[in-house]
Order: C-alpha cells, then sequence, then structure tokens
C-alpha cells in the first residue's frame, strides 16, 4: 500500500495549493470591502468552499476514504476516527488571522489509516510555506529538511501557544496561570502565531521549542503532528501518556526533556472530546 | 532640504537592505552551531557588526548628523534627542527571535530633524519585507501602499503586546493584568510577534488594531512610528498625551477610538526613562 499513500500525499499537497490559492484570494478580493457584519461571513464561505474543494477532489481519486473536517462536523457529521483510511481537514487554521490579513493562515490536511497517521500537509498559504511529512520519510518546508531545535535547557527556550477564542473567566484564570508558569521558569520568550499548525510547524522548523494549547481539535494538528514527529519532535497529551487527537490537547516540543519541562508547569482544564457523543460541533 | 531629507532616506533603505543579509547570513551560517553560550555572543556580534556599518556608511555621506543606536548607548554614549538630524537606530529589532530563528527580526532605521521624526525605514530581513514612510508622503511595504485597519469596534480587533523581558514579579502582574483587561473586553485575539517595531508595522498593515507595550526603547519604535502615522494610525503615550519617544512606552492603533479604549485597560508602570541621566544601557 505504500505507493498508494504515496500519491494520496501528492495529492494532498496538489490540493492544498489550490486551497491555499483561493484563501489567498478571498484575502486579497473581499478583505477591503469586509466589516462587522460580514467578517463571520467571509470565514464560513471560505471555509466551506475550500473543504468542499478538497472533500470533493479527494472523494474523486480514493472514493473509499473517510473524512473528518472541520465544517462537516460543524455541519452535522460525525466526528469519529475508524480503521478506515480517513483525511483530517482544516480548510482554514487560524480563522481570527484570517478574517485580519494576520500573515499565518494555514490549510491542514491529515491522513489516518488504522487510526495511524501517515502523512501530514500544513500548507500556510499567505506566507506561501508548504510543510509536509510522510511517517518514516522526515519533514519538509518547501521542499528543505526541518529539524527541531536541540535545546534541552527550559530557560533558552520560547515557547508557544495561545489565549484561545474561549472568554469564560475560568478557562481565562487557568491560560493565564500556566502561561505565567511558563514565562517566570524562566524562559525567552512565550510567543503564539495564532495558528495552532503554524505554531506546531514552528516547532518543526526549530524556531520554538514547544507549543502546548488546550481547546484546539483534531483537524487543527492531525496534519502538523506527523511534521513534528518527523522533524524529531515529540508528542504528549497535556496529562503525560501519549497524544490523543481526540482529547481537545496537545504537547509537541523538540524533545522529552523539554515537553516534560512544560507539561510540569501546566494545570489542564475540561474540554469536551471531539468524539464525545454530545459533540456535533 | 527637502531633497537632502530624500537622498537620506534612499541611502537608509539601501544600508537597511545590506544590513539585513548579514542578520540573515549570520542566521544561516551560525546559528547550526550556535548553543547556549555562544547565542548571547552571536546577538552581540551580530548587534554591533550591524550599527557600525549603518553608521560608518552614514557618517561618510552625512558627516554633521549626530546618532542614537541601540549597541552605541549600551557602550555609553548618550541617548539624547537634539536639534541636529539624528539617525535612530536598532540593527537587530527582535533579539530573542533572531536567536531562535523566529521569523520576525527587524533593522529598524529613523530620522529625526528637530526632535520631530521625518522617515522610518523598517526591514523584515527574513520575511524580506521592507517597510517605508517619508512624513507627509505615505507609507509602504515593498513599495505598496499601507493604510490601516478602518475598525472602530473594539471587540472586532486584534491587540499587540509582548510579555516582554523583564521577570520582576511585580511587573509580570502588571503585564499579565494589563493583557488580562484587554482580552476580555473581549477582543478578537491578542497577539505579539516579537519584535516593537514589527507590532508596529502590522498596525499600519491593518493586520492588527492597536499595539502597546511599556519597556521598548526609542529605537524600537522611532522608524515604525512614522510609518504608523503615515499608513493612517495614531501614536499616544499610554498615559494619554502625544507620544514621548524617550518615555519607554507607546500605545500605536489604527484610530482614536480604539486607541483611547486600549489606553483605558492599561494601568502603566515605571520605566526609567531613555534620557534619564543614569541611563548608560
Amino acid at each position: 500500500m505504500t505507493d498508494l499513500w504515496q500519491e494520496a500525499m501528492d495529492h494532498a499537497v496538489n490540493v492544498a495549493r489550490k486551497a491555499g490559492e483561493i484563501v489567498r484570494e478571498a484575502l486579497q478580493n473581499e478583505r477591503k470591502v469586509m466589516c462587522k457584519s460580514t467578517s463571520v461571513d467571509l470565514v464560513t464561505q471560505t471555509d466551506q468552499k475550500v473543504e468542499q474543494l478538497i472533500i470533493a477532489s479527494v472523494r474523486e481519486k480514493f472514493p473509499s476514504h473517510s473524512f473528518i473536517g472541520e465544517e462537516s462536523v460543524a455541519d452535522g457529521q460525525p466526528c469519529v476516527l475508524s480503521e478506515n483510511p480517513t483525511w483530517i481537514i482544516d480548510p482554514v487554521d487560524g480563522t481570527t488571522n484570517f478574517v485580519h490579513g494576520y500573515p499565518f493562515v494555514a490549510v491542514c490536511i491529515g491522513f489516518a489509516v488504522e487510526k495511524t497517521l501517515e502523512f501530514g500537509v500544513v500548507y500556510s498559504c499567505i506566507e506561501d510555506k508548504m510543510y509536509t511529512a510522510r511517517r518514516g520519510k522526515g519533514a519538509f518546508c518547501n521542499g528543505e529538511p526541518l529539524q527541531v531545535s536541540q535545546q534541552k535547557d527550559i530557560n533558552q527556550c520560547i515557547i508557544a501557544t495561545e489565549f484561545g477564542s474561549n472568554r469564560d473567566p475560568a478557562v481565562v484564570d487557568k491560560i493565564f496561570s500556566n502561561m505565567r508558569n511558563i514565562l517566570c521558569l524562566p524562559v525567552h520568550g512565550v510567543r503564539g502565531v495564532g495558528s495552532a499548525a503554524l505554531n506546531m510547524c514552528l516547532v518543526a522548523a526549530g524556531s520554538v521549542e514547544a507549543y502546548y494549547e488546550i481547546g484546539i481539535h483534531c483537524w487543527d494538528i492531525a496534519a502538523a503532528a506527523v511534521i513534528v514527529e518527523e522533524a524529531g519532535g515529540v508528542l504528549r497529551d497535556l496529562e503525560g501518556g501519549p497524544m490523543d487527537l481526540m482529547s481537545r490537547r496537545i504537547l509537541a516540543a523538540n524533545n522529552q526533556t523539554i515537553g516534560e519541562r512544560v507539561i510540569t508547569e501546566v494545570e489542564v482544564f475540561p474540554a469536551e472530546r471531539d468524539d464525545a457523543p454530545s459533540q456535533t460541533k
């Protein structure tokens, strides 16, 4: 089946680039006339258009495959990873950035077979950076190999995370106290580009040592997870076990030492699983 | 004198590009072999090399002009803005980013005559974006005109700020409480790219509505200040008056409405002025 998955990956790269063009055009043509009432529509329209493009194009080539997509799940489709080859799609990761033309917006396509991620494609479409990785074959950005930072001293690190979109005071409390714990270790800095996938790609590229977040979804991280691992990084659940794609939380780090150190400082708060029966969005 | 300042600005653009090449080369050649003990040296060496290049090249062309440069001030030179034409230089804005290869590093050259900023050049050298503005002549990025966001609803904004490098608990308290006030207005998001100048350029480009920070220096903001104003934005002191270049704090906003709203939420804490007699760094 090896050749088939390579074909699937080549297809993912091509369709991600096409999708990225649509995102860029939407930004260039429509952002100028965008006002408060239409910005949400612009996101939704572009999200849906891009996801439909990707799914239609993949379905034509691989009719038996399954899909988990942000917009499909929002539309009531189940969010369950089966043994079947499954494409996990975030049409526009970094929607707030997209609305503002903040330059970190990504098309994310992950691919799992028998619940194992086989490849990931993250196209940072404003930067025009194509991040790709296939299990066992290394990670690349525009064809150049990626490698995580070799840093093992937490005090010399940049850690990436996000404030997220939840403004519930109890959640905000935890987000701030976690961030402060990390900042005051101390570390060199705390950053976040506003896209889970691109924060993870920056781990893979060696620009930040670790990224953690609670509240993300499987489609935000599936593709980039392969990229981090293939660049030599590690993925963990924030409670310490292996990464659980559906758990709404992640730690991606350059190595075990830094990863464990971050986990120690971060207190987890509840977020309903992506595959919870009640979860329709 | 108009033509002379245009000549000065053209020179600034050329030397900023040359300086940016040095920064990029330093990153590419030396970062691979960099470890804990050498990272500080790399920053210092590159900072000094770039500042010396800029000053030597300007001095040759404009021998009567004055300079305020980050490295010169660190070296004991005075940090006082006189009536004399003065070049205000930050050789590498975003030094933490530089050490990590995090892609926001800028060469900043501002120019003031009779204490009024006449032009600003900010070269984001990893992104290869040349931001330029001359008083009364508009702001540009790679030759394309820049315009601030038209947003007047604070709830639809992205606000940029930084955690900074001060880890004094009292300062960290204020930084976090200010950030939380802003986040919970609520706004769309809080971001920071790790460079004061590039946060300001993102205000000018319309990607973020406002940027505030306490603890920055005059060389971090002088060049970008012209770019923000020429893109239609406003500059204020965080206590409400006009921007004071030496005050170690700044608000840059897309308009008065958003600017005033941010000022209301931000509590100022003390930072010794750049032109304080005791300030030698």
